[in-house]
């Protein structure tokens, strides 16, 4: 029986070169959340299901692969749930999924060892994650996510380190245009005049989250629609409207929301989160105040973040902010949070596109050993042990294959070096180097051989 | 409602201090395969059914965890198939399922990309796989594994690579008492008596992989009662009674099978082998001849080798052999290739039991700052930040909390520095620094502190 080598759709192979790019970004993030103080986390691909729906219940629960129940899954399901709806059945015969987030995990990892750990705890999480999409361009069925948490602290020191942070990952990463917008949950809420926690207030955030998609007029007219006064849609268009550094903005947010109690209370901590943001020496402007910023999760309740590349087509690269009920969902303590999670699918693109990659891609093998006589084969693989010894990435074609064929491999895998070891090179007790981009070919001693190779490999990497 | 924060059954978080141990083997590993030339692949955690089935059949579909179809799975289903049998019903309602080993993905990715890649191609992966098994001490539903394989070559130069390459690992993780048992597959088909590729090789092969488990004697037992012949029985006896040196344990072998034409050829296979690992520079004793050594899976044609720690009860740490038909399951080529796995989670007890951490463990956090008065708040932060400039690992206790409760903190979390900014220290212009572990205290200049600092880490690490 043939079967067709399919990928399943909207999941990727990773190949060598795509490994390296990304995990030249993974491991300049993961060094940053380090000296952060984060500790790493990983939890199972799976969590019962029962976890994975209660933080966005129904909604939550289309994104989810659901895993089939091991053995007979129809045993003691009632026959009459047949004619029912698959939705009812699911929940009979499915019992785990696959998470869709780390937020999930996460809760249930400190609701589950809450008396062991540490608080404030400082974790960073880098796994994937995978939703039952519909698969689109630029959107997967299967991604990484990249999360750091601080659980347990209110204190708006957090908040600040979390802004550093992101700046310092762009820097590392040097990513330009990159622009991280800062709001607070209680300006739109006080711009939107409806009560706290209302399902008003919902629909508020809702509808401003469209603004970059269809514009100040399109949100406009449906805030409207649904009710929301005049002036609260002109509130929301002062706030559109915004101009000049993040103090002058607080100054003029102040005459919009200032006198309203959530407002002064939200500005009050703006404030202060930009006097530690500059004591901890970021630049003033490594956030932008954006108050119209609303995100989509409706679990945020204080700073909220999104981080975006200023020109580029894709949309944000990160996001994050202060949560006050992780602990809820298991009847556990109201830990109250703040987090930020990278996107690096999108970081990924930018850094090709920024050319930032040409200096970090390493080469998989860096020398390719000529199999070329049977009475030169004994040297020749004992120097294959040597150069791995020394540190290259070093193979030997293992077939005595006709020296183009073997050539043609070096070239077309971008192996930039290839050494000979014929007859004539063991006589004069050398090492023939040819490097392959300039076709220059010499014979060196072995210290002069591993000298070379370390310093021109420096130089093409 | 209250969800209990229940792990799935069989699965693991991993914490910090897991985490560092566990990457510390990897990136051994990582480093050993890549000096060997290979690259590394990444394959999403789901494959289609039909790709995962191929294998192994029906055997393998009890372990894999199914993964229900999106939207509505009973669409198009048969009515009269409720009343049929779960395994029946499964095929209908899942069409993805998480993939049991990292074989079978390598099989679809060369299959996909069989014009586009560069034989022989040596591909090296790690990444979790997941088994429906019954969950039991020592083995988990989800875990890592760690191939290297080369495809596209029959040259038995790879053999001998793959031998040095395995004892590479263990010199590099520095692991005591490692031995890798090396056999062909061709001893026992020889000793067997039984056709090339029948079901009676088969069976002998997995009769005499009960050896370890069962003993001698019940093998033999085992083999008379299904038909095999006293020749056989008394050739396989003296197969268990090998000793000596490689190359006397292959002149013995020679006159229990040298007479049959696949005992010869296996034989002759071998010696060169020996031959090969030799002129790579490998000792001697860097494998041992096994030729009871069976390796369950069906699928190996050539040389196995099995990884175990001589007086460790873990069972093996690794395994892998040379296989002929990985391309049949999708009708293309029937590439040849040579493979190896290594058991991280034994390893990693292994590890564990010889005491081989405790020179490679970090710390999370090396300096934690104390949060003391209002007016050194400023300074504090910049000297956070300025500390996570110079590469450490720092972090701030985010409350002004009581000195003993901040101080409480480190020990538990055994940040092995804490450092005290007071007004008395921004006076003098200097840093004082706490020592935990000797609780010795002293007040340094910056230069000073970072010195002091780099020094006493390497010390403590």
């Amino acid at each position: 029986m043939k079967i067709l080598p399919k990928l399943v759709k909207g999941m990727r192979d990773y190949g060598a070169v795509e490994l390296y790019k990304r995990n030249h970004i993974l491991s300049v993030i993961q060094s940053v959340y380090a000296c952060y103080g984060f500790a790493p986390l990983e939890t199972p691909a799976l969590e019962y299901r029962a976890t994975l729906t209660g933080k966005y219940g129904e909604e939550g629960e289309q994104l989810v692969f659901n895993v089939l129940k091991s053995g007979n899954f129809l045993e003691g399901m009632d026959p009459a749930l047949v004619s029912t709806t698959a939705k009812e059945i699911r929940k009979y015969i499915t019992d785990k999924g696959l998470r869709y987030d780390l937020t999930v995990p996460l809760a249930r990892y400190i609701a589950a060892n809450q008396h062991q750990l540490l608080f404030p705890f400082r974790r960073y999480q880098i796994q994937p994650v995978w939703r039952a999409d519909r698969p689109q361009k630029g959107r997967y069925r299967e991604f990484l996510q990249c999360d750091a948490d601080i659980i347990g602290s209110t204190s708006l020191v957090c908040e600040a380190e979390m802004l550093q942070l992101i700046y310092d990952v762009f820097t590392r990463l040097r990513i330009r245009d990159a622009q991280v917008k800062v709001s607070h949950r209680g300006i739109l809420s006080a711009v939107s005049g409806a009560q706290e926690g209302s399902e008003a207030e919902k629909t508020f955030c809702m509808v401003v989250d469209k603004m970059e998609k269809v514009g100040f007029d399109a949100v406009s007219a449906e805030l409207s629609g649904k009710g929301f006064s005049t002036q609260a849609i002109a509130s929301f268009a002062s706030l559109a409207q915004l101009q000049g550094t993040n103090v002058e903005r607080l100054t003029q947010l102040q005459t919009v929301i200032g006198g309203t109690e959530r407002g002064a209370k939200a500005l009050a901590l703006l404030t202060e989160c930009i006097k530690l943001v500059q004591a901890l020496g970021a630049p003033d402007d490594c956030f932008v105040l954006e108050p119209t910023l609303a995100r989509g999760l409706a679990y945020y309740t204080g700073l909220v973040m999104e981080a975006t590349i200023v020109g580029a087509q894709v949309g944000s690269v990160g996001g994050g902010g202060r949560y006050d009920k992780l602990g809820t969902l298991f009847g556990g303590a109201e830990w109250s949070g703040i987090g930020f999670s990278f996107g690096i699918d999108r970081l990924y693109d930018v850094m090709e596109c920024q050319g930032l990659f040409d200096a970090v891609v390493g080469h998989t093998t860096e020398v390719l050993l000529l199999n070329m006589d049977v009475q030169t084969e004994a040297p020749l693989l004992l120097t294959l042990s040597q150069l791995r010894a020394a540190g290259f990435k070093a193979e030997m074609y293992p077939e005595r294959a006709k020296l183009k064929k073997q050539f043609a491999y070096a070239d077309k895998k971008k192996i930039p070096f290839v050494l000979i070891l014929g007859e004539e090179e063991l006589a004069a007790n050398a090492y023939g180097l040819k490097h392959m981009e300039t076709s220059r070919q010499k014979q060196y001693t072995w210290s002069e051989l591993c000298m070379v190779l370390r310093k021109m490999l420096n130089e093409t990497k």
